[in-house]
């Protein structure tokens, strides 16, 4: 990523006593190494000064932080009652998670910022304040006039992208969540984000099987027989690239990874744990379907270890590195 | 593995119109590199020469394997009414992969062998000509005079090792399949494994939840509070050092791992994606309650590049280099 663009990206700073702060100041003290565009945090200085010595430097209006990006971390402060103590979430630190979230899916809307980063938030903070969603995906997409049903979540690393069909529900509900409509539509979204954000023409999705071995034509479960199977033939009537459906255990080798651009898996753990097991330092959470772009870094607010300098800043390094770069190719692909 | 041994290792061929013969072949070529011990195949030379020009050292007996084993593959000849094809899987070749398997695992338990590896059979082919038995495990088990409950898989890779608890079924039975019992069972087992084939005197296991960040207390599933927690409990009071239950997408990485010696997965796919994801070209399928030392490649017949020198060698000789290591772990253990 180039400095081409004035605006920078805005990052809201998550739970102010968690480590979302720290990795953040760490990114700005490793801009260069980890060849970081401008960002702009929001969020209360002194959350990060709690944690960081490094320079802060305090900004009105997004359209100075490219200039005061290499003296300080740019902030745009917002103020709570009180500081927050690393590592004590409270209700007020709920509060300007959410407060320092809005903003900065607001500049990104706006266009004051070209992407978001969002840090991360506790949800049982925020439930408790009285917010309604799911998560932060939900939320950016309701300020984006998206339906949620429409957006989907991608984990994406250096050699593996992966898209969950289902996500938050017991694994024993998952068989019954299922349909041809719910597998095509994420399938969709994750081709037509292939596309946009990832500037892959034309993109490979490889489908994954819901039993072992697939299900061995209908031996171990009839799912890849009567709704995995329709939905993939529904895509590529289409005309999409699609393949599968492939036992998930030997969809994630290094030859495997090379046949296709994201795998579309049908529960959270079947695209979690490959894509933690071979990329935990460096995996995105890529939201897809937004008219803005939108990465996290794949990790918890870590309240246990929240003001120890134990933080690593990668996962949020790659986040931003993503960002950036998704939005380059969308802008591309625009112009 | 040093060559203290007289006696070899066994090894079946499996389905001689699969990759097994070239595989093994293969490994004696590169015995030195791969740093392996001396084996005995137990099979149709024809099916060996059929995809490898190498000399073929007929033994009748294992002993003359150790002398015979620098001049070429020392076999122990099973002769079918006529040879296989490669890729081409027979009524014929179903019982020699049979009766292959059926003397390499009667030398390993009369001493004749230090160890079997099993190559890879075709299910479909063995159920046609009258195999009861899920797979070779279970064979093997009952060739030992061992319950099939008893023994428990393993996939064993260089810095991984996974226990599933379940294993062929519909992902939408495991929830009602799980049982503290039974956990306890595998978990007991693969305790025991780590002591008597991995020379672990106080292994660590560590239990994956079932569901989604491992239920988030239940708010996402009730299996773990249920099910899984009592089952660690109970084999903590037994004195065993047991961690859990773990969301599973966060129970793989680099320093993840280095906190157990092995993880125990409530279905197949949880114990078999991160497995192959790491270590694809050498996990090992290691038989733990056994008498006796057997592993496996963790491949199958592979039909469809059989014959073409295209099968990739390394599993066969994971196997046998890790048979070869646990065999010595349980001599010395005894001694």
């Amino acid at each position: 990523m180039t400095r081409t663009q004035e605006i920078p990206l805005a990052v809201s700073l998550g739970d102010p006593a968690g480590i979302g702060p720290e990795v953040l100041a760490k990114c700005w003290d490793n801009r260069e190494r980890f060849a970081l565009p401008p960002f702009v945090a929001i969020g209360d200085p002194r959350s990060v000064a709690a944690v960081w010595d490094g320079p802060i430097e305090v900004v009105e209006n997004p359209r100075q932080a490219d200039g005061a990006f290499d003296y300080g971390l740019p902030l745009i402060q917002l103020t709570a009652p009180k500081a927050d103590i690393p590592g004590h979430p409270s209700v007020a630190g709920a509060h300007m998670s959410l407060d320092s979230l809005e903003i900065a899916v607001g500049l990104a809307r706006s266009g004051s910022a070209f992407a978001v980063v969002t840090g991360p938030v506790a949800k049982e903070q925020l439930y408790a304040i009285g917010f309604q969603h799911p998560g932060q995906t939900e939320f950016v997409a309701e300020r984006c006039g998206i339906s949620p049903g429409n957006v989907v979540m991608m984990l994406a690393g250096p050699t593996l992208r992966t898209v969950p069909v289902t996500t938050h529900m017991p694994l024993s509900e998952v068989a019954m969540a299922l349909s041809p409509a719910l597998i095509e539509s994420r399938g969709r979204a994750a081709l037509r984000g292939l596309q946009r954000n990832f500037g892959i023409a034309e993109p490979r999705l490889a489908v994954s099987g819901l039993n072992p071995h697939s299900g061995e034509g209908g031996q171990l479960g009839r799912e890849e027989l009567e709704i995995i199977e329709p939905a993939i033939a529904a895509l590529h009537a289409e005309g999409w690239r699609v393949s599968g459906p492939h036992p998930a255990d030997t969809m994630f080798h290094d030859r495997a990874r090379a046949n296709y651009d994201a795998a579309l898996c049908m529960y959270h753990d079947q695209a979690l744990i490959p894509i933690k097991a071979l990329h935990f330092e460096d995996a995105v959470n890529v939201t897809l379907g937004l008219p803005i772009v939108r990465t996290a870094p794949d990790h918890g607010t870590a309240f246990d270890i929240a003001g120890q300098d134990r933080a690593d800043p990668r996962p949020m390094a790659a986040a931003i590195r993503m960002a950036a770069d998704n939005a380059m190719l969308r802008a591309e692909a625009v112009a």
